[in-house]
């Protein structure tokens, strides 16, 4: 029996899910809500699925799991009321702004001891899962220091920027995940700074479009993480991990991997615009982890404590940022 | 209005262009046929197309356009047979293993006025199609020189090569036809040799399993070509092509971007394991450029006679590799 | 006439310099002084050197130049004793452990009007160098972020630890000297960690095996530098530049530049065995810059203020180290 | 007792050569002889070595070994007259461009006993080196097939072309010398093609600036060489040759390691301008392996037979391009 699914928010990343659960043997996309009602007729009338509001989603006996592409101050809440409505929940990252509130949410996960995904959707880039398996396979020992850079191409318009949280909790969120994925555990503490070079405005709406930082783990383990929202080669997304007896790196993916050769020299074409086309393979690849693991396969998936953990990290991050001091990661 | 098509071929590739036309907002995959009933009903039941006969296909009002994943010794029937019907044919290469028969056929196509692509997937790969670019944008100036390497992982069963044509016309008429879309025309003679290398039995079979030849263009160029039926590291699939004014190339795609390095040095993962990984992409932009044509796009697809100009290199360069002389090409 | 030349210290930095003011059109090799005779015979016979005490060096008509290459704990004193004979200094890094040492011998060198140039070899480094260049030609904007990579292939032995001022004064201090070249001026702010993770024994020294440092300007510059004392596939030497318009990235260099592909996959070469090795270049080109200022070129050559400012930030990272702080780079 | 050498021709590459005898611990340059007294004397003076005519040095009691950087045409006579001598000879290639005159001269070589050393450089390159060591470790296997390719960054003047034997005994030589170092013996026949692309005035000398060959041997091995007088991105270098296990590749050397990363794209800079600059290395090593071989060294050193191998299949290909057939290579 597919499991069968409804999608709330039609957007462009609901549409990339919708695709996803459309080719899965193992899923059936049943429905989709979205206010907007052509975004929801789009997808109805492409994969058949029927458009329903989320509380008809809720009560529905032949929806199984949900996938939450909706905006992010209402994910908490949706989580807790799927959960309570005994779906299977896919959340897009992140449950909250606010730690606090996500501990709250969390708590009702685990009461009805429902499945929470939260779409940190690196951890399923094939480049970065080489990495990881490389690291488990034990090729490079005890995994011991880390670098990990990510430029956006571009900083995001200011309205976006106003609801992000700031660079920390929008953007330097998918590092810490990723730094907790490949160290295999929380880090103690963080320093960081910020600074803003590519955009003034972004000064006034107190945030930062340029971000370092270090993390430190308490058997003597470092990672150091850059930041910025401007690259204008394109969308840069690396990490290397040292350890004991070796190092693992992923390299930046190129879509059209040649190289011209003339008297300047020779040069390959920019990378990847962003993240929708630089991570069609990740998406994919998470919500077939989703749908595996609902079907009981043990690979393991980003669940709620880990959108909480890497929260707590961006929190200690800023507060290190704005005091010049090493913070403690609350846990 | 989508356009809608019929898939004649149920198996390996078939699935792939199934897949394909599906998912492309301008068709309908409205039939398919597969004399195994089981594999025409997954298509069917995936996909909800309607599963026909041959002659009803050919017969239908309310089929546009079929693609043939049949048997070579099929295709150039097929191929009329639809051409008479007045559906536009997607055919995979080659037409037929005799030029003889090529040029029969591709009268028939002419004389209905029927649109035949044939299938040169390579074409649509994203690099090749970036090297392809970067000359008709006059980055290198006009092409002069190439070098097309292809080696597959390993030799196919006795059974295929027996019905293959051998490698000429099997294999290295992909990179016969990349020298003709890279260079922009038909090379006047080819000197070629083969040996066996790999399977003795593939020398009972009167077939090579490695062999090198030289195209010789009127205007002076050149092109070396490199196959082989074994490569232990990967599907090798790289073309560069060498211009008045600079260079361009293809590097093989490497399907996980990483790199471990550790005492021993620096490694990265093996190539894909063979065309089905390695062209993903090329297959869906093929069809996709074959509906796109349908509906009127300009942007250039391989038909016929594109397909009967790879042929026609391929026996020259069997005849060549059996004198040990350099053969002219038939036009 | 060319310039003549003294060495004092014939170790093996000693006889790299040797050979480069040997191989030099525009200086002669004149004298040799190293405690250790045959060490100094050595060069004596292989260039036609005179054996000669320190005092004669420093008293001789004959001598233009001096090369420091002897024990740190004589380098300011030497410094001042040349300077105060007229002679122009090159000087091994560093010129004291000590800032305060520093400036008072630098003051001597202002004094005497001397030429006091510093062995930040990695300025010469031709990979470096074309970062700095592409920098200088605009092609990257105004340098806003950077990325510093550093790897020692294995910890030294418990004596060199012991006087080498510890892993922020002895080895990372050659990144910040790379990161104020690189960014054109000195940060204001470090923050910087430090743990020890190849050999317990350092931890007992006091020192770090392994250091992260974020190094801030007054304009909202940053960079990132991660150290370690271990790097099993050799010399790990890397710096990125980002600025407003693109990014400057020098790679790694291999030995030996090939690949072999298995079914394991493509495995290039380690890197070099350490600095020796890897900055063969960096070490004749230093050397050819010294001569070339002496006669009057304007290239540019590290200055003992250079010498005074990576030391001034060596001593900050350490106290961030110590204390969790960010904290101010003296000037 | 070191070995002492007189050099013959202080040009270019005579220059290379003195410096490479005088860093040699085993060696001493003792004479040097070249019509051209400034350019004699220029190396007299640097290296203290004595100015000798031809005569002196072939009669001289303290001369063990000659390195002849003498026009082609003298070659022959020159080894002849040394080989009687009873010096050791190392010869820049080619012996002789007439494979009946090499002969010959190699019957004095046998007869006089003496050691004959042919300058093919790209033997002791480092890259190439790290090829030909991966196959004898057996790492891919028996060698099977190779790609070799070599373009120069422009074509050589009318009256270098003139006198040089034309692209095959001139250029392509090299990668027959190469073919065969690599594959482990001697091809059994070639197919070949040139044309004039670069330049038309090539083509009134009679000669080609771009060529096409494929080397096959006797157990099936099969080498493409590709050939070309003009490359606008610097001196392309590379060769890689499949086993039955995999495959090893020498990659261009880049002489400056950077990447410049803007909105068009990933730039490297060019390659080295010509054969004096990439080869430096190797230059250095031939010199120090014809010394060590002198000295009892059994690592093996290109002698006589070997040049004659190259220019026996230069002379197979040129055949070959003018009668487009394959020719079967003397022995």
């Amino acid at each position: 029996m597919p499991i069968r699914f409804a999608i709330l928010g039609a957007g462009r990343i609901g549409q990339v899910h919708a695709r996803a659960v459309a080719n899965n043997n193992d899923a059936v996309l049943a429905a989709v809500f979205d206010p907007v009602a052509e975004a929801a007729s789009a997808i109805s009338a492409q994969y058949g699925a029927a458009m329903r509001s989320v509380e008809e989603i809720a009560a529905a006996d032949d929806i199984d799991a949900v996938v939450l592409c909706t905006p992010t101050d209402l994910h908490a809440e949706q989580i807790e009321l799927f959960s309570r409505a005994g779906k299977a929940v896919f959340c897009e990252k992140p449950i909250d702004l606010d730690s606090a509130r996500v501990r709250a949410c969390l708590e009702v996960v685990e009461e009805t001891d429902a499945t929470l995904m939260v779409g940190f959707n690196r951890r399923f880039d094939p480049h970065f899962m080489g990495v990881k398996a490389a690291i488990d396979d034990g090729r490079i020992g005890a995994p011991e220091m880390g670098i990990i850079t990510s430029r956006d191409p571009g900083a995001p318009p200011a309205d976006y920027i106003k609801r992000s949280g700031g660079i920390f909790k929008d953007m330097m969120i998918h590092d810490f995940d990723m730094a907790v994925f490949l160290m295999g555990g929380m880090p103690e503490r963080v320093m960081a700074t910020g600074s803003v070079l590519t955009d003034p405005s972004i000064e006034t709406l107190g945030d930062y479009d340029s971000a370092s930082a270090i993390l430190s783990w308490a058997d003597g383990g470092q990672v150091s993480i850059s930041n910025s929202r401007r690259a204008v080669y394109g969308y840069d997304q690396r990490v290397e991990v040292h350890g004991s007896a070796g190092m693992a790196a992923a390299e930046n993916e190129h879509p059209v991997g040649i190289q011209v050769a003339t008297a300047q020299g020779y040069t390959r074409p920019p990378l990847h615009d962003f993240f929708m086309t630089r991570y069609v393979a990740a998406y994919a690849n998470e919500i077939n982890a989703f749908i595996a693991a609902l079907g009981g396969a043990t690979g393991g998936i980003p669940v709620g404590r880990d959108g909480l953990n890497a929260l707590l990290i961006a929190e200690a991050a800023l507060e290190s940022a704005r005091t010049s001091k090493a913070v403690d990661i609350a846990i």
